[in-house]
């Protein structure tokens, strides 16, 4: 068995955390997206920093392997241990270790998930605000520098994290950030560990950015006749500084697919899910000039939300999107696409991406969180069926390379992982040698998370 | 002469633009804080990427240093040569390349000052929002991480570089981020060289994040009994989520200092100058709301800039308070210090600040962008008296002492340079070395603005 002496070490002082049975392996071998099973030669299960500490430092000096694992919900193969070693399994530290609310701060263990923090501050007047769907770990949020519904007014993890501590490569223990709100200090470590998806060190403690519940929240659900229409709508009112706190784009399909999960009888057209937070006021003038514009383009069938259950209801439909489309065709398995570009282009990209997406044959529900310029296409592949999924590859590169040429990007929050590792010369070109400078001097030996985002042999 | 063999490479392609005549060479020697001058062994003016991408090459290939300069309005001596070789001043690259309305982004060279930018925006509706206070280059606030009044509500630099140019320490051009408002598309290098000093790269051009010019403004400057009232006014502002775009103190000696300089007659005591930015319903709310805190804080004197003379004459008066600090103090030289710290904090931090200051003897207006936690002492040395110098350098070094005792930074924006590198390591501990090693991996010859942030040789 590789790694034999490393994990021998390891099982010293983890003991029974330290499992290398066939059930767990394979458990953290799996992946949501299209990657084949790739089981870890085994997990570990720290419940400290120094602990975590202690399995890295030794698996330097065996040179084994150390894939950083949550909740296993990243859609890039960002968790699997592609080159073996060991999956360690963050999550049983998953405690809130403090809430600052004068200072709307929270300092927690990489293992809690966004969910459970929010149950924590629901007394607080205080929410955490990064929503990708998944009730994924923070650390893996983090981790992949993810996004979701209300990044268009909160921000992303870029944006709520305000300070990191982080295992090196060596064992080392180091401190990012602060608990204030800017600093000058010297280069951003925090914001490097954001997004480096456990390739440049292992984050034990996130310290977050919190914000205020909104006193009003109002949500509503339109129709557009085109999709052209529904985009307009973002574009318009993105452009009039209208401020949503999410902005939800659905193609006809997508609509098809939410009718047949949840029992609910969406006319099968393109459509917005809107919500607004402020003061009573704002929020009701907010909604106001949005309807104004929704009217403008011919947008029908405009539901409001307006208890906390249908606006709950129409949450957990949007957060369900990615099992539904699965669900649309039993036995397929999703190649998420993840374009961003900007806001002024998002209909040609859309429209183009559409067309692709009909000439494929394959089929495609499209979602996005369009206030950012951000969508996604769940292309559905038969599962072993190698045609499919290069169709569908090929699709998912030639958006890649639309998104560039639009002035985007190839990800706006799902990450790289090793799906997307072969666009990154075509996004970065000489600044991906950079980024593998940086992977070198932070982890000569190449033992965390090896084979993601960077390519060290250059 | 140092460096002949390069800069006599460097004419050869630059002419009359690399200047060595002892004017130029002390005008890019001079800083506006405590530091001896330090002149360069010459200036190089570039016009275009390709000359500093080849300046950068032949610097390189005869281990020249290469220090970029802006407006030179740093604070702890950042764009002084210090080991010598060349300063690069990029004030003619200050174009406006492009201004995207539609996206609310414009991409501009390094020399560009933030007042020019905005002077090209009036009539797009659209506003540059970062203000450090100096009409400093937009280059320049980047490679600082400057940020300044507005921060509070639109961020620092940090927030709102959405990409860069920046030629490497070899002479290569690359480009970080992109047009899209979000990126997951690995390291954040647009991150890592916002506030980097010049030290891992030069940037060239940058496209910016730009906001509506609102459609409401009002401002107003207020008098309390003393600094308590006034500070713990601020925290309950910002914990009540007032959005102010403006919240700047200023204690009783800044206050006259600034009676001193502009012949107004605020009454001795300390202040608040704020802005409010919305429509016209909500800026109206906002100062309502505000008017309320600070009338249960016992302020008094609320007088509203109505008109944009009166506003303008506000924040000018704000932006001017450096040279009328000096000038309070005929033949003196300034130590900013910069602390940062979480609003709960700013109270204590304050207090305890004022006190030292006070035990100390020197002069030292107090002012302060206190929604961030931000704020400044302005300790007025004589010239040339090594013993101010010296109790200057002690205070500072308590007051950053305390900032981290109080969770919080050294510096908020005004950044490292070689003034603040000896309080690095007490900030970051072993991160610091994971800069040097970032450094090294990008510079390994120590040719960018050597000797400042980070300490490669440890």
């Amino acid at each position: 068995m590789p790694h034999d002496a490393a994990l021998a070490e390891l099982a010293t002082f983890l003991g029974d955390r330290l499992v290398r049975s066939k059930a767990e392996r394979d458990q953290h071998g799996r992946n949501e997206a299209w990657f084949p099973d790739t089981p870890p030669d085994a997990v570990a299960y720290p419940e400290t920093t120094e602990e975590v500490a202690r399995i890295v430092a030794t698996c330097a000096r065996h040179n084994c392997p150390v894939t950083a694992w949550g909740t296993g919900t990243s859609l890039e193969g960002h968790a699997l241990a592609i080159r073996g070693g060991i999956s360690l399994d963050l999550m049983r530290m998953n405690r809130v270790l403090q809430v600052r609310a004068e200072d709307m701060q929270a300092v927690v263990q990489p293992g809690l998930t966004r969910e459970a923090l929010n149950t924590e501050l629901r007394a607080t007047g205080l929410m955490f605000s990064v929503d990708p769907g998944a009730d994924a770990s923070l650390g893996g949020m983090a981790a992949t520098r993810a996004s979701g519904t209300t990044a268009v007014r909160y921000g992303t993890m870029r944006d709520n994290v305000m300070a990191l501590e982080v295992v090196l490569a060596d064992g080392r223990i180091i401190r990012t950030g602060s608990g204030a709100r800017k600093s000058s200090a010297g280069y951003d470590l925090t914001g490097l560990f954001v997004g480096s998806e456990g390739t440049l060190g292992i984050i034990t403690e996130l310290t977050l950015k919190l914000h205020g519940q909104p006193e009003a929240i109002s949500a509503a659900v339109c129709a557009f006749e085109d999709f052209e229409a529904a985009v307009q709508t973002v574009i318009t009112t993105i452009q009039m500084g209208i401020p949503m706190a999410r902005i939800e784009f659905l193609d006809e399909t997508a609509a098809a697919v939410f009718n047949a999960a949840n029992g609910t009888s969406l006319p099968e057209k393109p459509h917005l899910m809107v919500e607004f937070h402020g003061s009573e006021t704002s929020a009701a003038e907010d909604a106001k000039r949005f309807g104004e514009v929704v009217a403008e383009m011919g947008g029908a069938h405009f539901d409001w939300a307006t208890t906390t259950e249908d606006r709950n209801r129409l949450w957990k439909m949007r957060h369900g999107a990615y099992p539904a489309c699965l669900a649309f065709r039993p036995g397929s398995l999703g190649l998420v696409t993840d374009i961003c570009v900007p806001i002024s282009r998002l209909a040609e990209a859309v429209r183009e991406t559409r067309a692709d997406i009909a000439a494929s044959g394959l089929t495609g529900p499209i979602l996005g969180h369009v206030g950012d310029g951000n969508f996604h296409a769940v292309l559905l592949i038969e599962r072993g069926n190698e045609a499919e999924l290069k169709t569908a590859k090929a699709l998912a590169r030639k958006m890649a390379e639309r998104a560039l040429s639009l002035g985007g990007t190839i990800t706006g929050e799902h990450g790289i992982g090793f799906g997307k590792k072969d666009l990154m010369a075509m996004e970065h070109g000489e600044a991906w040698e950079v980024m593998a400078r940086i992977k070198r001097a932070l982890d000569p030996d190449g033992i965390l998370n090896p084979g993601k985002v960077v390519e060290v042999n250059q």
